[in-house]
């Protein structure tokens, strides 16, 4: 095989491509938690497609399934048809993940994108409640398109809107003020009609954010978030498209919180495999769309509905989630040592399960790190306003071995980068 | 293989589908331009995905590659990150199809849907001018996010989206008013600087209206558009998402008008497999994004990467689009001798290339011909504000037996919906 | 006395003052058709206050009242307290105004300026229909707040809002495009879904557009719009703040078109002496206000209950309304002669009633001739998006000697402007 | 006299009106601080036409110059010519009220109401900033047009709007939160990127919120506002149509506070006899309008000129300013006396000056007491979101005698909704 020339993508594709300038190296294959490039090098991907491949590269087990489908000319395409692919997925959901955990959700398929997903969950709040506003949370991010991008917190992708973004109010996440509780105020914008602000149709929350910093609410924040929902009469929704599908230790994110929302989005690691997919679930009372209110022509990828109910294997063994937790322990410490052994770094750990990080001092810092990391074979991404996170995720099934490695990595990324460790 | 109880989509799956209340049946395997369901019924598809599937159902070569390149785990899921696939893609793209065209045109990889493309499409263009607003025109179609939706006319789905949808301006179509040229219209509220509209950053546009009722507009009105854009400093953009990718005859539809879009939005059958994939087409001059300033986890579906550069090599023999114009004839004639033959249906023949359709009394009677035409083994759906229009989206490259076939097929169903046609 | 320095206004007041850039002097006297200023200059006033002064300034009747009414240390402001002079005009303008003309109205204070009333009207149509979007036309006025800015179509001063505007739709006046009639296009939107136009609350109309260049719509085209919202269930906000009052030749403006609107706004003169004034009218079941739903500070101006019911006594005698005409029709005569005589003027005759002016090849002719008319002692101001028309507005009681002097005037101007008349 | 049919105002006028059903009579005289009935009956007023009438009604020496003025034919109505009546305004504001406090502001008359300078405020804002956010605050109120409604807090008079209200941002005013301090709060959201609120073109706040409830913010509060203006780039608007004009005590009401606002609006008691009357004042820096960017037909009421100017002597006086501090102090003591007095009440006294009120438990309680004042010749208003708060707004030249009567009245009305004073 003839190497790629880099110049092909700074000739022909638009600036707006930017991981390949924090990778600048071209991939071609992957197994697992392994990267290769085409020049043989070997990565560990603690980066996981930004959370679309929690189950590690082409699984074997999907791959099987994928492959003999495609072989058998099975639908590739189905809009919104009915299909044998399609019914075993939704089947299989039912079975595997929401009975067994009592949620009785009707399941929409919105279009194969994480902001399909929310841009419906909106819509379907707006429909039912019949308000305009959406209320959202400091540092929140949901997606790209015109409805989730006014419910994004990020100024400078908000400002890739080209219009003002309307229809939302932005209230504080937990511990987004010093020292100051922010249920209160949220509360006192609620309750009194001199606000300003109208009751919503919804809330939408992340129960980790993750482009926003691995900033991780506390449980009892959440549930003062969902009893405020219930009191004044506000759909929940979690948009659980990147805290979801095990990154934060079970198959939702927030199963620890004990609470139940209205309206769940999931989308990334959803396939499994890392193929376009995503679902929009609700309490079978909201579901008043009309037929086709709300449609896509991606809705219906039959090879990813082949490996996601393959992925869903995983979740029949109880096994699946104590390993993940057992992985996060290791992780959370690692780093937290890391933390304590290099206060140059100025670092706070931060995320729950294995979905974590440390926040450094600025952006450079982080940079630094991952930079380092990658030249020693470990791809991992920053998060946060200032890219001031660097930010752990690595396959929920990575074996421990290569776990400890890429902590390895990462420890000695931070020395090279903070020069003097201080022994302790 | 045990049959699929319907039941499934009833009890878990939101009342928001759609098509699976059209064609009440599992599909289940799909060759070409044929269907099946679990209980071996065979279809031909005059439907093709809505678009998504002009080169039939699992073309032999594309899927070839496809489980090729499973098979050696090549990189699934890449964000943007450089890959061999892409590389190849992008080379191949722009040698196939830009270059002979004397294009020069960047790419961007906006997520895997219509929707996204068109999303980014509207954020460049409100970017590069400095203006929120944007023209689009009656019955115009571009997808359900806000965005995109903002742009679209369709009453019911602009009510679905439960906000007020603004920053667009809707002008007259192309034969939108009887006996009326649109064009002085559209110009009139350009030039007057009373007229209540603001020069927008862009007018959006497609050559043939899909979902709006299979509308072409004339080669000369397309002209005058896009003289009127040059003369006010307004950017064009194509969304050839469904009537582009030889669906209208050549690769992109605009090339029969010789207009050069400032920006094209592509999709559904752009990875020629019925693979989530998109693509956003600009000038080069307009490429001021900052990096990831529109993004999108699955902006990078190596899958479509592979079956679209397959794809592409139909585009390399001149043959191919000569074959799409006969068929073009034959099928047109065809239905306008059905027009004839039946009165009865006040059918209209509408459309360019194989984009092609009849326009009936009502929504009824095209619903009628199309359940006759499924009961007869034909899938095809309805266009137009009230279904008035059913749709044949053949596969471009359908033998021509099938196509005749399937002619027959919805000739027989007319009959039998008009009762007795009149000899002639 | 001594005299003021005109520098106070530029060192003091802001740049956004305007009519005494065009009308260098200060003012300090009134009566009737006249004016003086400080250096005892005298002027004949073809201006009135752009609308506000249609029985000339400081009618002796009113002042009189006016007078006795302040010196009894009768009420002055009242908010919406019940007063004897608000009764009083509530009564009298019922008995000589709605009575005689069968109209069945609501009367409400909104506050005492135009664009209040027709914020009210908005506000009450929206709330009345449930719906967001009004429909205005091409070059209309209706003020400078945002609700009354988003139905104005002037550009400059659209932009001076600093937001974009939204929750309207602007439709082609009556001739707004040459040769082709505007109703069916504003009935295509409003009959087909597919336009992107949804059925407003309501349209909003001038019958004679005073800002955007004295357009008189056709007596046929204002029934048609009539009936367009009849049909559509769209309520008819007829905005008379300029052409009502008898300036068109009627108290209202629309009665000639034989039109009964759901909601009328009427300012300006109504006061008759000048005074901040304005009221809502509106058919007695559209009164779904709760109370104070709409207020403000100055909604109870009492000095003006009592000039505008003095006001009202002119409207007693038919006669008044016939010497409106006759003055009316003398001075479309004459202009038409000016036009006639002096072709270089390249004018053209508009109006109705004694709302009338000509419009010429540019705004640099039309303000030569306003130019030449104020050194000659003639108040005349400019309308039109480039100021292209010279617009006539004399007091509508102006005796028959003074108004053929100030057309005198104009026509000496005129002819100074285009230098040597063409002899016929 | 005859005297007047309540009917009159329920079949004719609308059902807005508000006022006239809390006190029920129709008032024909007012002199100073008293009103008088048609019946003959005298009442204090302690209501001043909702501050509107800070000098009382009719102030002699204001109405000998308006009589004289008028009696003179002086110019009525200029829109924004240059008058005699203006420029002595213009001068004299400047000579009196500015430039002793070190005032540089330019002056624009907007529109004789509050919610026109409102407009014009913001307006200019966006232009200066280029920016379309602006920040408001909770309870506050600015007016009823869009501009003003959609930087007010009151959610009915919001709903009544009809349209979602954008481009506004609402923050915790101070004392909004128990015991939390809302700087931190305010601060947290304009330095974080991810906010979701973007930097403002401006924030607009009353020192002392009237219409929300007679809130006065604390004087460092105002202070951390300003500085947060400074540091962040966004002008600050002080809304001081209510507060201003001598009613919290100085001309201005942000003078005790420290601080020099970018804009300022003034309206309300601004002409000193309760005629419609309005300016915006700014740095003239900010003075970028273009001429005639923002207009309205009653912007030259030349007989506010007058009274303004008259109203203006009572500031050549220091004594002015101390005598109502004076008149301040004893009000709050006398306030403070009945809610020690009477606990059932459970009262607390609010406000700054004579801009003051004792919040009940709720509005029940508080139109009790009013009802009871107005039957015993006491004419009082209610604010706050539930009415809940009793509001004195005496003429701020009112004498002591008349002073302490109407506060008698209101012990005596406490005393008689509470029935049972406790001793002590």
């Amino acid at each position: 095989m003839t190497k790629t020339d880099m110049n092909i993508f700074d000739s022909l594709e638009s600036e707006v491509r930017s991981y390949c300038r924090d990778f600048p190296t071209v991939f071609n294959k992957a197994k697992g938690h392994k990267l290769w490039d085409e020049n043989g090098k070997e990565y560990i991907d603690f980066f996981s497609g930004a959370g679309a491949l929690n189950y590690g590269h082409n699984d074997p087990k999907m791959k099987e399934k994928l492959i003999e489908y495609i072989a058998d000319d099975g639908i590739t395409h189905s809009l919104d048809k009915a299909t044998t692919a399609k019914a075993e997925f939704i089947q299989k959901f039912n079975d595997v993940i929401l009975k067994p955990r009592k949620l009785d959700y009707k399941m929409m398929f919105p279009g194969p994108t994480g902001t399909n997903a929310v841009e419906s969950a909106l819509k379907l709040a707006r429909k039912v409640k019949g308000r305009t506003d959406i209320i959202s949370f400091t540092k929140g991010f949901h997606g790209m398109t015109i409805g989730s991008l006014s419910v994004t917190g990020n100024a400078s992708k908000r400002k890739g809107a080209g219009v003002p973004l309307n229809h939302s109010v932005t209230m504080p996440y937990d511990s987004f003020v010093d020292e100051q509780d922010t249920i209160p105020y949220i509360e006192r914008y609620l309750e009194d009609s001199g606000s300003g602000v109208d009751i919503p149709a919804a809330m939408i929350v992340e129960t980790v954010q993750g482009e926003g910093g691995i900033n991780a609410a506390s449980f009892e924040w959440l549930k003062k978030i969902d009893e405020l929902c219930k009191k004044w009469d506000i759909l929940l929704i979690v948009d659980d498209i990147q805290a979801g599908i095990g990154r934060t230790g079970t198959f939702f994110s927030f199963e620890q919180a004990g609470i139940e929302p209205d309206i769940v989005c999931l989308s990334k690691s959803l396939s499994g495999y890392g193929l376009p997919f995503a679902v929009t679930l609700f309490r079978p009372e909201l579901d008043i769309w009309s037929p086709g209110e709300h449609n896509g022509t991606f809705r219906g990828n039959n090879h990813a509905f082949i490996t996601a109910s393959a992925a869903l294997d995983y979740w029949t063994d109880q096994e699946f989630e104590k390993s993940i937790k057992k992985k996060s322990e290791f992780t959370l410490k690692y780093l937290q040592d890391i933390v304590n052994k290099y206060p140059e770094l100025k670092g706070t750990v931060r995320g729950r399960g294995l979905m974590v990080g440390i926040a450094c001092e600025n952006g450079d810092v982080a940079d630094k790190v991952t930079s380092e990391c990658f030249k020693r074979g470990l791809v991992m991404e920053t998060a946060g306003m200032d890219g001031e996170v660097f930010k752990l995720f690595p396959a929920i099934n990575i074996d421990d071995e290569a776990l400890k490695q890429g902590l390895e990595i990462i420890e000695e990324s931070v020395k090279s980068v903070v020069k003097e460790p201080v022994t302790n």
